[in-house]
């Protein structure tokens, strides 16, 4: 593509003249409509710049670089609301709207959020990182600028992948028929932009949001006033023509006025069309063609690889290698292909997370079986359940995070009836860069309270293959939950191993005066800490059903119990073992370690795990304290290091 | 109406002659297709007679008399599977399915669910309570039988009502590509059945399933094979031939063959259709059009009264009015005008329960502050989250168990972004008839963990209103969850109370040894117990944040502590005070009253109550049974009854 960038350092000194004098969009919008497309070259020079310095959300960005600009240009931000649906694309809006400076500490500890967030912008008018929500959101706020008498307009992004999310076809459903002065962009990604189409619709597009069309649409409106069977019937026609050349019907259904498709790269195409609509009353729909990593020709072809990327060579594009053992992730996709080998009843479901979950191979091996449902985990989850009625052996990969929509299904179509359904659910606990929107910090609270429901926590990577086999195997539901990235790095042993017994916790060592109950991710840690404090260590395995016996023995022989997870303390874990020695009238000191009651804001995991004091160090100088407290630190623990 | 039932009485002994010969299916597909509309009647007769007796849900029913007869007259159920969305409209199927004896003690304590129920019948497919479940679980079926090789029709009766909530919408957008053998029957009672339209849509539907259009179809689609751009042309042409007279579009976009809309009181057009229907392949939806209540005057006229009814006089229709004082509900009813009257930035949210949450007056008063926005349960909450960044005051009034569904709006739309929306959390702990799907037993568990929420339970009535003034005052996320029914009848004292402190518990009584920490429903209960028992009583009120110095302080002036909650002990409450306990080094004797990890199966409050030792009885015993192993029993303690 002509428009293909090079890299900063074949031009002069400063690469980003224009750019660099866009401080805020006020500044954009003296520019002449002349420029932008200058202006379009550069930022996305500085994106692909930036992203390949820090790594972070690339793709989606480039796709939307000539929208960033054309919708601070025409509208008046932070006045006028624009809502980023999921918030991957956010970062030539952040670049736009005063951040360009900070773009350097993008998804680090203290800098720049990778997505939208409230508290670090006004430009940001709703935050984000699920996906699907920013219809809802913003029409929420249209009702609140009617309801104030505050003209605004207020817009949603949102991509065509997002809309297969029920929320987002809840929002539409009833934001249409309250006639809100709502614009909705569709970001539209999927179809490619074969030139003739492109041409004619954006055409077609300019056409119909210009005033003619607008006059004619609302004269016969008027002159068919009082004539509602006519006026119906006029309105099915025009929805009709339209239909015959746009995809525009379901849209049209709901109540939206369909505009488009236009080329999402052509800057004029995108101004012009969006001036027109800007004057338009009511809901409105845009639909914009883009292409995700335009302009960058590594992340065209690749747009997957440089969706969310690690720092990158900014002339090849070659990627850095993730170094290290195999993650929880490619080890839930080996399970899975193993297993689907033995047992044809397995059928794989993912909500769109084909990469991210470890369901490539699979996927290709198994394509009959697969079944990616879209960003819908709703349906997900009850898609498995109806599998599970019929003797199927349905395996749900999805993050803890995304796991919260399904919540209800979880509990009610799944668990209520004791189904058998295996979860593998994935970043649980802490996910780094990522920060508190994707922290898989609450799958131990909400779920802990559904009957009949098995949940299971590996400490390594060779418990994780022998607690899927253990999921697997048991007939009804069961989770079990493993972090992002790798473990400490035990070898799968495929021939000797068993499946774990369920309820089964596992004392890794013996030690005096105080027992650390460790959970999954935390076990590692919880090993260090014991040797330096010669104390217990308990990998407990699992959340539910709990190995009763061993800790009601555990709290007979020690002075102290510490639960150590990576959740949230409320409700957690931790909080389990407390409600058995309560049932047991049992009294003993305990001290529950896990994510503390806020939210658990971006760092690296190292950094995340140090401030909720999670890592060796933090559990040991909490231990200690507990001990002194206890009047138990008098005489020098054996032991190595004292932290 | 020709067919409306006017009471067995007027009939010779045995009134229903037909229907007592048909003690399941098969007997049902025995008769001559003649003798069903003698058989429509009886059933419709006999299911007015029993809920008249029992209450339960009728108007549902009735409307689906024939539809129930014409599924199991085509279809070779159980072998078949027919999915029952909702549930509430399957009394007949129930019937029809080997249970017409049960169902005089439908919704009591061991009787027949009020819903499908896998447990209780093979023709129970799919458990349902909760909306819009169907669709997804019958593709999950379609997708089993087409793995296992198993030919079977199976079917999903999902209203119109139902297709507003996401899931329904995330099933077909996923559902149609994968073409599956699976049939969608829309009960639409929305629209009544003007004749001339009803009539020519029904002739339409007969001639569209037939096999001439089918072969049509088929055959062009053979014929443009290999012309791709040809055969898109001529779908979108027979599509919008269809959508000139149909309201087909959406089914059709989403890849559903859209037969309908058909008479669904005409028994004879649904036995034809369905037969026709059953011979195409793929994924078909059939729209029929029927009415609530449909038979019954008094049903007809009144279909929401009739939805779901207390026993009732089956001449006049005169249902038994509820005794007693004002439910919570109405309350919150009341005390949402109150505070709407005098603050125009409020604006009441409802997913689709206007009635049940109690907001007829305040939809009557406010129009332009009301939102029904359908049964949309995450919509509801992300639309709140937006409109309170701009400022309004959003209330979501909404069930316990149906808050599940907006799970993670509430995480990641509101708390995480500390946004001021109040949430009216109606229906919590047991609810009798209605039985586990709609129990709200898990919501402290669930809410717990998230960050910057406030949780509150009134202990009566007076506390409801000064709780509901106290979390609208509060800039943040709020809940006030309170059960269903009515509280122990204090009188609201709108002049002299004051909005509770945030966090601030009361003391109800100070006695000894032992302290009674109640939450919500539970408290009048815990202070009859700590009559008997002379034991420190104390309203709890807050379960987030903990009134942290009363706890404590409790702890050190007793011996035992007694958390006593109308939620999930996993998770719940106790948990929240054993958390606390821990975190500051205490060690007391505790006992965690509460749900036990099982389905609370239905039955009456009462009997419900005491199954789970929640009464006053079973708290009084538990809590002398704790006594006796502190060793505290031997004194008799001061009191009255010893239970």
């Amino acid at each position: 593509m002509s428009d293909t960038f090079h890299g900063p350092s074949d031009t002069p000194e400063n690469p980003f003249p224009l750019l660099s004098t866009i401080d805020d969009p006020a500044d954009l919008r003296r520019l002449p409509s002349s420029e932008l497309k200058q202006l379009a070259a550069e930022l996305r020079g500085f994106l692909i710049d930036s992203v390949s310095r820090t790594g972070g959300h690339l793709a989606a960005g480039l796709g939307v670089v000539e929208l960033s600009i054309a919708l601070h240009y025409v509208f008046d931000t932070p006045r006028d609301r624009i809502v980023w649906d999921v918030g991957h694309q956010a970062y030539p809006h952040k670049i736009l709207t005063g951040r360009r400076d900070r773009m350097a500490r993008m998804r680090q500890q203290g800098g720049l959020s990778g997505f939208p967030k409230r508290a670090e912008s006004p430009y940001d008018t709703f935050g984000v990182g699920h996906s699907s929500t920013s219809i809802s959101a913003a029409l929420g706020m249209a009702i609140a600028a009617k309801q104030k008498g505050e003209p605004r307009q207020i817009i949603a992004v949102i991509g065509d992948g997002a809309l297969s999310a029920g929320m987002a076809f809840e929002a539409l459903n009833h934001g249409g028929p309250l006639d809100p002065d709502l614009m909705i962009i569709l970001n539209d990604n999927e179809m490619s932009i074969s030139p003739p189409v492109g041409a004619i619709s954006s055409h077609l597009a300019r056409l119909l949001s210009g005033g003619l069309y607008t006059k004619m649409r609302e004269g016969s409106k008027t002159a068919l006033r009082g004539m509602p069977q006519l006026r119906e019937l006029v309105g099915r026609w025009e929805e009709h023509v339209k239909g015959m050349v746009m995809p525009s019907t379901l849209f049209e259904e709901l109540g939206f006025n369909y505009i488009g498709p236009v080329d999402g790269h052509d800057i004029d195409a995108v101004v012009g069309t969006l001036r027109n609509m800007k004057r338009m009353p009511g809901p409105r729909l845009l639909h914009l063609i883009t292409q995700k990593g335009h302009g960058y020709e590594p992340a065209e072809h690749a747009p997957t690889t440089y969706h969310g990327v690690t720092p990158f060579d900014l002339k090849t594009g070659a990627v850095a290698k993730k170094g290290g053992g195999k993650s929880y992730t490619q080890i839930f996709g080996d399970w899975l292909c193993h297993r689907a080998e033995a047992d044809d009843r397995l059928l794989g479901i993912t909500p769109a997370m084909r990469e991210g979950s470890g369901l490539v191979e699979f996927s290709e091996r198994f394509p009959q079986r697969y079944f990616d449902v879209g960003i819908a985990e709703q349906h997900a989850v009850t898609l498995a359940a109806g599998m599970a009625c019929e003797g199927m052996k349905p395996v749900v990969a999805i993050y803890s995070t995304f796991l919260q929509r399904g919540y209800d299904q979880l509990a009610h179509d799944v668990c209520l009836q004791g189904l058998d359904v295996t979860f593998a659910v994935d970043r649980a606990g802490l996910v780094g860069a990522d920060g508190p929107t994707h922290a898989g910090a609450f799958d131990y609270s909400y779920a802990r309270p559904l009957p009949n429901l098995v949940i299971m926590a590996p400490a390594d990577e060779n418990e994780c293959w022998w607690m899927l086999e253990a999921a697997y195997a048991h007939e009804g539901p069961a989770i079990v939950r493993y972090p992002r990235g790798t473990g400490p790095g035990v070898a799968i042993d495929k021939a000797g191993g068993r499946p774990i017994p369920i309820g089964e916790a596992e004392v890794r060592r013996e030690g005096r005066d105080v027992a650390l109950l460790a959970f999954g991710s935390r076990v590692a840690a919880a090993e260090v800490v014991g040797e330096r404090l010669n104390a217990t260590v308990v990998n407990m395995r699992f959340v539910k059903p709990l190995d009763d016996p061993l800790i009601l023995d555990m709290a007979e022989r020690h002075q102290l119990l510490v639960t150590v997870e990576e959740n949230a303390v409320a409700g957690g874990a931790g909080s389990a073992i407390s409600e058995l020695l309560a049932e047991q009238g049992v009294t003993v000191r305990c001290l529950h370690l896990g994510l503390p009651d806020r939210c658990q804001e971006q760092a690296t995991h190292g950094q995340q795990l140090a401030a909720c004091g999670l890592d060796e160090d933090g559990i040991e100088s909490a231990v200690r304290a507990e001990l002194r407290d206890l009047g138990l630190d008098k005489a020098p623990l054996h032991g190595a290091s004292t932290g």
